[in-house]
């Protein structure tokens, strides 16, 4: 059983250490040769002044509580660069008082109804994969205590529609939990987001989570056919449906509520058939600006890829290991019930009219082990899975490391990356610090793209929260004025709240805290996230 | 110029008239040869008792408004059966006092300001195509009057970013004038709603409206980059994105609002390239239940038909003239970007698992005018056409003629469609009357079908409005019992009230009057609409 870090990303067994720190570090030494890469390691938590939890649960639900302080710590900073490096530094800003760990729908029920008497503030957490603050419990000073609300206990799929294709799944599941579950079934949830392994339904419902996949069917959105939502004035189960006309959706109200308005604690979520014919190629382009053209023209075009993920340069050699003047454009078409070569086909025909140069021979339809492969998506995919852990690696060796995200309209995009490199070159003269930033796309719809940004910076122990968090301010900016969203799928938490707060309508805020006072009228779910109570 | 019907569906000139009404006729009474079929002129409105205007518009704002009286009868009863049918009776239940017609978004500004002061309900009116009493004013008693807001002004096609294949669109402007708008640059919507010639952008997007097309983009909410809402309390204007993941959508809550919380003034919209290339078919069954799991596994197959439209046997008789044992599945295909042959012929393959009965030779790929087909896609699709005419010639003839939809997983159908079955004809019987129901798909997703529902039953003249009521309420039970939507597309309105009050979360229901109070804090915006006020 591999042991979950309290520091940082992933099991402890996963960290990356030995040759391949070795390697990373002269890889970011090549590039950075000034930079203080020296390890820093994390700080024994037994060691960390955390105060005593100010609240004791009740003797009915004194059962569902843990104040291990390891615990509570693990359930305080997460998983953004900024907790991370928190975390290394032993600055422990914020942990719950208290770890309660609901069996069922009653215990949350139980545990609310607990927290609106006492005033108390509840953070619903799942797998603690936030990047922006979302479950760090920042609650303000008005409560008499914060608890983390883990679902992790409730991580069943309950059952099965084979005819309709959907299953019943408790929210505190885990990715590779479901999945088990769903493979002898011969179904898939395929939603893979890059949190997977650590990541829940219930999260991903509460963010609207985006998964690996580059278009048409991919947040996780559009794959909820019902949900039940545990508030304090009663439990909301909507009816599973395909599809409804029936005012608006209730389903939409809470999916991206960010445990603001109740606690997810089941869902039917359509699922499918296990892809058989697979098809995928790598395309190199010797112009970015013809790239970013052809990936449009795919997007547009009806053809449904699964992946479409186009890196810049920078992005391609850093992470592909791919030296290109254009970039590289990682293709790939999947299907349960026919062959997809020709989606592929007529793909790789847009991209060498956009001077793309594609291979010839393109890889088979029947379904390879996505492990096997040794070409550039292969490369991808197996560095895809390894950033989180050498982000943390990197963030002990006094790098500023961390990603971005936003998705704007293809109109807008060559001035909205300008604009974001332009801020993030001031901001890294500002820190006075040596930086870069790259570029990949993670989705593509008809319309527009989602950007996903990396920075990587060379910093100063002790002051790299302070050197990110002034980047990661004029990053937003640059973001927020060339018309992007402040998250297309990282979710807002506390982190993005300045932006979130000028983007959103203001009708629709004045709405949203309405609701919110008229379910949460102690306003004790998740205080700071989305919106500040009604003035009363 | 055509003239616009007051009493029924479309233009006066394209009512049935003549050979089209002997023929209809015959067809109707070779299946019901007892039903008296005599034909009953509407009234003119001239003759008709219409209580004179109740309010007054301030002088800023006269010449926005009309109290000529056919034009209040217009927008008083709409294109329900039951409101067809009354109007024909002369029984005119609820006419506004005005209609007021603002150039722009400062006109709804201040129309909404001067009826949040004198007590004056608002019903936003597109094209007036309600079926569900959406746009009647029954607004209760405590208003000082009623106005139907229409935005038929409000017209244009105002912006269109061809890279970003999207529009900003005026939400007054009815269906084909959009596309006129677009067709100059090689641009479609594609969303074919039924009401298509009569209804407007507005009324799509207040009504969460369903296309023509069978699967994907169909519905008019995936279809929305972002919304100009006017509320009592501002105007709210999100951002044009493709995506977004920041908190809630603020977009989906004004989706399918119904005039309840603002009235949304325009949209940018995602458009498409006009489609070139095309194939289709039609498969005819011996077995309704394979031909449903034939239709099942096409729509779960990731191919994404155009039309997948399964006509059951009374169906396909009616409507598209083809005696079958298990009914016609009406497919097709199309592509702005690729012949997709292929894609029809996996389709048919299916088919033919499934005991189908498909034509070897398979419509050529490209694009040919929709209108001049011969065969039975052809046949259905004028018919579709024509439907709401003959339904008020029928009406006119004693015919209880209506339609009703919903949507439920694939395991619920045929459960579903047995309890309709037995609900309509106990209700027939109650009712003293002789009736057909038929059953198509109009949409299929991969958990479940969207099934529409006609019926057909010869009723007494004076009483038919009475005899639908009856069975449409006993159908409505049977769709909510079996766990159906009460509105896969239709909305709503007045109509569906009883239904929608037990179908949405309790919870949602609290957020909404909430957020109902909270922007339209007068209570004037539809009332009676989805919610009913808050209790202070």
């Amino acid at each position: 059983m591999a042991t979950r870090s309290w520091w940082g990303w992933g099991t402890v067994e996963d960290a990356v250490t030995g040759a391949e720190r070795a390697a990373l570090t002269k890889r970011v030494a090549a590039l950075l040769p000034d930079a203080d890469l020296s390890v820093h390691e994390a700080p024994d938590p037994r060691d960390l002044a955390v105060p005593e939890p100010r609240v004791q649960l009740p003797d009915s639900l004194a059962q569902l509580g843990s104040h291990d302080l390891v615990d509570r710590l693990a359930h305080g900073h997460r998983q953004a660069f900024r907790d991370v490096v928190r975390n290394l530094l032993g600055r422990i800003d914020h942990v719950p008082d208290l770890v309660v760990r609901p069996h069922g729908e009653q215990d949350v029920i139980d545990i609310l109804d607990w927290c609106a008497r006492t005033g108390v503030a509840a953070v619903p957490f799942g797998g603690g994969t936030s990047v922006v603050g979302g479950v760090e419990p920042r609650c303000g000073t008005e409560f008499a205590g914060t608890i983390a609300l883990d679902l992790g206990r409730m991580n069943t799929v309950a059952e099965i529609d084979r005819v309709s294709r959907a299953a019943r799944i408790q929210a505190g599941i885990l990715g590779p939990a479901l999945e088990d579950s769903l493979r002898p079934h011969g179904l898939t949830l395929r939603h893979f987001p890059q949190s997977f392994e650590f990541s829940t339904l219930g999260g991903w419902l509460a963010t609207r989570a985006g998964g690996h996949y580059a278009t048409v069917y991919t947040h996780i959105d559009d794959m909820v056919e019902s949900l039940r939502v545990v508030t304090p004035v009663g439990v909301s189960a909507s009816r599973r449906l395909p599809a409804s006309g029936a005012g608006p959706s209730p389903d939409r109200m809470f999916l991206g509520s960010e445990g603001i308005l109740g606690v997810i604690t089941e869902a039917w979520m359509r699922v499918q058939e296990r892809p058989r014919w697979r098809a995928g190629a790598s395309v190199v382009f010797d112009d970015y600006g013809r790239a970013v053209d052809a990936t449009r023209v795919i997007a547009q075009a009806g053809l449904f890829p699964a992946n479409c993920r186009l890196l810049d340069p920078v992005e391609a050699f850093l992470n592909a290991g791919t030296a290109t003047q254009g970039g590289v454009l990682v293709l790939g078409f999947e299907s349960a019930d026919h062959p997809v070569d020709e989606s592929l086909r007529r793909a790789l025909e847009i991209c060498r009219d956009h001077g793309g140069t594609a291979p010839d021979d393109v890889r088979g339809s029947e379904a390879t082990a996505e492990r096997d492969r040794s070409d550039t998506a292969g490369t991808w995919r197996n560095s895809f899975l390894r950033m989180p852990y050498q982000r943390d690696a990197l963030a002990a060796q006094s790098m500023i490391t961390e990603t971005f995200e936003t998705a704007c309209t293809w109109s807008d995009f060559d001035a909205l990356r300008a604009a974001v490199q332009a801020a993030a070159s001031a901001a890294f003269q500002a820190a006075g610090v040596t930086g870069l930033l790259t570029c990949r796309f993670t989705h593509v719809y008809p319309d527009g793209p989602a950007p996903y940004f990396g920075i990587y910076a060379a910093g100063q122990w002790g002051r790299t929260v302070e050197q990110w968090d002034e980047i990661k301010a004029a990053v937003s900016e640059a973001l927020h004025t060339r018309g992007g969203t402040i998250t297309h799928h990282h979710a807002v938490g506390r982190d993005h709240r300045p932006w979130y707060d000028r983007q959103r309508p203001e009708p629709f805020a004045v709405a949203l805290r309405a609701a919110k006072s008229a379910l949460d009228p102690a306003g004790i779910l998740n205080p700071g996230v989305l919106v500040d109570p009604e003035k009363r």
